[in-house]
Parts: structure tokens; C-alpha cells; sequence
């Protein structure tokens, strides 16, 4: 059966009488530097993005507002999960195939990346992705 | 008169007809790697954060949601720079007294940071701050 693909990180809370505050730092809850972040807001009615799985970049994302579901494909197995505003964020291991699906329309979602835009990175071809499962490189 | 203390980074817009996408990477409106950060949200009407400088602690701070007022100090001018969602980051060196005023209840305040969090990089006194810059730290 194995792990859950949906490996979750609890981030620190430290809200008080002033409002929200969440924090995320190398050793607690960042799991690597950040060397490019990005993040997807005004998501229209319907769209669905992602599609694609990285080689070695590392992720970890984070739902600001609103809420999304995030499919995860390992090349065998299927899993979703829908990220809201709370104290966890994902962390998305290379080679996972991932998918965002049902944006609510004030969703505000993060991504912090270990590496700058690198398209050679990319597998944008689920067929590719599971041909590059297969051949033992997950 | 010198330069504006609020230095404004400009964030790459990739904006299509899915949505919204904002991207800072090494290189391109970020101007260090990041090891911490945090985000302010649900800040209670009348609240005003911040109050501190730091002597080496280098942030970018990006207004996500809703607006907020950030005020700057260096020990002798001071400004004010009201940030809300668009394709502007604010850059904030070491050495200036940092306050945020004025949040919308929707605010979402995130920040990028080059450093863990160290008590000892504060200054919380808006007088030892000043005393501070004059002692030619600035």
C-alpha cells in the first residue's frame, strides 16, 4: 500500500490577540532554501492547472485563501487533497505528477521551489511520466 | 534628499487567460535565497504590527490580499507606502524601523526572509534604533 503520497507539513502557528501569523524556516517547516516562489490567484471558473511532474525540483505549497484539491500521481497510484488555510502545507517530492483541480474563486495558492524555472525540468506528458516511473527513477 | 526608503521590486506577471501567476526567482525580484517565511492574515480591526528593525535580516514583503500600510524609518525620514495586490514586492534592507498600519480585514501580508528568526537581530526601541543609525551603523 506505502505512504501517502500527500506528505503534509505542519507549519508554526503564532496567532494572538492581534490576528494570524504562520511561519514556515529551514528546521521547521521548510525543508529546503527557496530559491524561487510563485503563486496563482483570480483562478477562472473551471480551469484546472499543473499537468505536469518535475525531475528534482522541490515544492511546498501552501492554500493563503479559499480552497483547491491537488491530484497526486505517482505513475501507479491517485491521490487528491484539498488544501484550505490552516497549519499545513504540502511538500511535493520530485517525481510526482500533480494536478490542481476546483479553485475557489479567492483562492490564493503558494508555492515555494528549491530552484529557479528550469523547463528541462518539466515532464508535461502523463504517458512520458509514467514511462519515466517505470524505468526505476522513482 | 536622498532615495525613497521604500525600494519596490517588480514581480514577473505571467497572467493568462486561466488566471492570475506571480513568479519571484533568484535573479529575477528576489533578491536572496530564503530560509523563513511568514504571513500576517485576520489582523484585527485598529491593529498595527511591526514596531522593530533588524541589523542584518534582509525581506521581501508582498501584500497578497486586501492592503496595508507600511511605514519605514531611518532613524531620520520617515515614509509610507501603501501595498496592495499588484506586481510590486517591498524590498527592505537591514537597518529601518518597519511598522504596518492600517490592514484591510482581507489583508494577507507575506514575507521572504534570508535568515532564520534571531531575537538578537531585533530592535524593538524606536529609540536605541536611532541611536542605533547615528552611531553610523546606517
Amino acid at each position: 500500500m506505502g505512504l501517502s503520497l500527500a506528505q503534509l507539513i505542519s507549519l508554526e502557528v503564532k496567532d494572538d490577540a492581534r490576528g494570524g501569523l504562520m511561519v514556515a524556516q529551514i528546521g521547521a517547516g521548510l525543508p529546503f532554501v527557496v530559491r524561487r516562489v510563485y503563486w496563482l490567484h483570480g483562478t477562472k471558473p473551471g480551469v484546472a492547472r499543473g499537468f505536469h511532474a518535475h525531475k528534482k525540483l522541490r515544492q511546498v505549497c501552501v492554500c493563503l485563501a479559499g480552497s483547491v484539491r491537488v491530484v497526486l500521481f505517482d505513475g501507479q497510484r491517485e491521490e487528491s487533497v484539498v488544501l484550505k488555510p490552516n497549519h499545513e502545507a504540502l511538500y511535493l517530492e520530485p517525481g510526482l505528477w500533480r494536478e490542481m483541480h476546483d479553485f475557489s474563486p479567492d483562492c490564493i495558492f503558494m508555492v515555494f521551489a528549491d530552484a529557479e524555472y528550469d523547463e528541462a525540468d518539466y515532464i508535461r506528458d502523463r504517458q512520458e511520466f509514467i514511462r519515466y516511473r517505470q524505468g526505476g527513477q522513482g
